[in-house]
């Protein structure tokens, strides 16, 4: 299904939001524009306009460490609004930012909306799974910190359509995250999920299947399409991998650098490491996708580069040009 | 504190639990034997008098998939039950098992029983941070998927005891992890737990500082000497971590592998790498213990290497000889 809503439309992307902002994001987007993805830039014209893109112009900024909330309420004439409204308004087909995720998130929430019948909004994040085409789209990866086996079952649902639809997994496999593999393993939440997940009926509806419960040993093997969670274990998971990936890559430069033959046996094996290295560095991942809002939302780290940004305005691209947002709706209306 | 009842006693180790059971135990007792630590082996005579051990005789095995209730009622002549009768009876200073860590937790619940007041044991794992001598104690690891705030607030004493006793940490920092830095983060389980944190009455009686909410990403950094959450979470941040690291740990020879150039270059860079991987690998940690059992109790990796077992038979050891059991009675009695 292709969406006609969103044909020939741009990406909007909050120029003024990415701790490189807007220099980075101005590269990430000279790039898409480059590979021929439409794209509108939300900020200050006088600092966009020597871009050569479409500039939408937007006086105020949103900081990296400002309170959601409130700045989201207050700035009227932030990038990160104003590209907002150029989604609900039908200008541009998607919204990427790489600004406070916080922010982003109800920046999405007061100007797209949720979509008809969803519950919470959910942050779906990609691991990348060594040999396998399709990554593991996890959610909820931060949005709801507490939550009900309802909006878990939803979250499945949604995740479901995000491998279909982003990755054309046939009916993919959906894992529930737990403290064991066992059924009958779990936190209260997730123990009445499991028996949710198990009717029949929600495997027909949801083009899915179920896995029953993964573990976090699970998150880059091949053991689920879609793992699902409530958004504070799926904050913790993805920081931690995070954590894990940053400080293993620090401990590997700095033994590089350790003694002469360490200095060119690095040099003569690093090559080899590089495509492992981008398939898991997280700056070069598409970013978050917040699933359930009425609009391709995309939310990119603060660190992200201009080639990861180039990417996700591709991915927003083909996402929006897919009609993710209609699958996505009919898939919980029914 | 020394603790008298210790003095001079073994530590018993299940000789039967593990992935490599008996073979790589026994052998891992044997270097900590030969290191001059007091050992006694659990398990069927007839195949461990060959190892020149005391020998505590039990004839039956839980195996590493039993259903860890009922086995350890059913088999009250396995080894692990006899191991830990072992300690309860004063016949050793510490138990240890690579075996099923759910049978092992309830062994030590039946046999060692609870501490005075305290509600629930927790499992404490150790993670290294790089260039600081003492790990980082995050517990509960796995022991009660659903937990009350009051017993966040005994974990994060009894931590704070285990990092002060086990490794001389004067005032140690505890973190509670979240979904993010600020204070007002978190579930609302997080978010009760941390106002009771903040009380200048927990800082005096714990012997130990407040750090605030800690993240995922900051398991492996300096962030605070313990991190307390729920069991639930902290097994999926073990499992995350753990899964990670050996992600990448294969990807890494598998890249060695992929060309003359990479095979010579990592030839001339792995013994550089060696003493950062010996530092991460979980099969070289001591294990996890159980804190809040009246005994020292040690839960080792089923995977762990013979000298992995030595190492944690040495510091099994050390934490009874230093009376952690005393220093923690006394902690929750406070």
């Amino acid at each position: 299904m292709v969406s006609a809503r969103s044909a020939g439309l741009p990406v909007v992307v909050d120029a003024m939001g990415g701790d490189n902002a807007p220099e980075w994001i101005v590269a990430g987007a000279q790039i898409a524009a480059e590979e021929g993805r439409e794209v509108l830039l939300a900020g200050p014209p006088e600092l966009l306009e020597s871009s050569g893109l479409n500039v939408l112009a937007a006086s105020e900024v949103i900081s990296m460490d400002a309170e959601p909330g409130i700045s989201v309420r207050q700035k009227k004439d932030s990038s990160l609004i104003r590209a907002a409204e150029a989604v609900r308004h039908g200008r541009a087909c998607a919204l990427l930012s790489a600004g406070n995720t916080g922010a982003v998130m109800a920046a999405a929430l007061l100007r797209l909306g949720r979509i008809r019948k969803v519950a919470r909004p959910a942050v779906a994040v990609l691991f990348p799974v060594l040999g396998r085409r399709n990554p593991t789209v996890v959610l909820d990866c931060g949005a709801n910190a507490d939550c009900t086996p309802s909006w878990l079952l939803q979250f499945a649902r949604m995740g479901a359509v995000y491998a279909r639809v982003g990755f054309d997994v046939n009916k993919p496999r959906v894992g529930l995250l737990s403290n064991g593999e066992e059924a009958g393993k779990g936190s209260a939440l997730v123990k009445e999920t499991y028996e949710m997940l198990s009717t029949e009926e929600w495997e027909s509806c949801g083009g899915a299947s179920f896995a029953g419960n993964v573990e976090g040993r699970d998150l880059l093997l091949d053991s689920a399409d879609v793992i699902v969670t409530d958004g504070f274990t799926g904050n913790v998971l993805l920081k931690t991998a995070e954590g894990v990936f940053s400080v293993i890559t620090k401990a590997i430069l700095a033994a590089s650098e350790s003694s002469d033959d360490a200095r060119a046996g690095a040099k003569l094996f690093f090559p080899a490491l590089l495509d492992t290295y981008k398939t898991f560095d997280p700056d070069n991942t598409g970013g978050a996708m917040l699933l359930g809002v009425k609009g391709v939302c995309t939310i990119s780290h603060g660190s992200s580069s201009p080639r990861a940004i180039a990417s996700a305005i591709g991915v927003a691209h083909d996402l929006a040009a897919a009609g993710i947002v209609e699958h996505l709706t009919s898939a919980v209306e029914e």
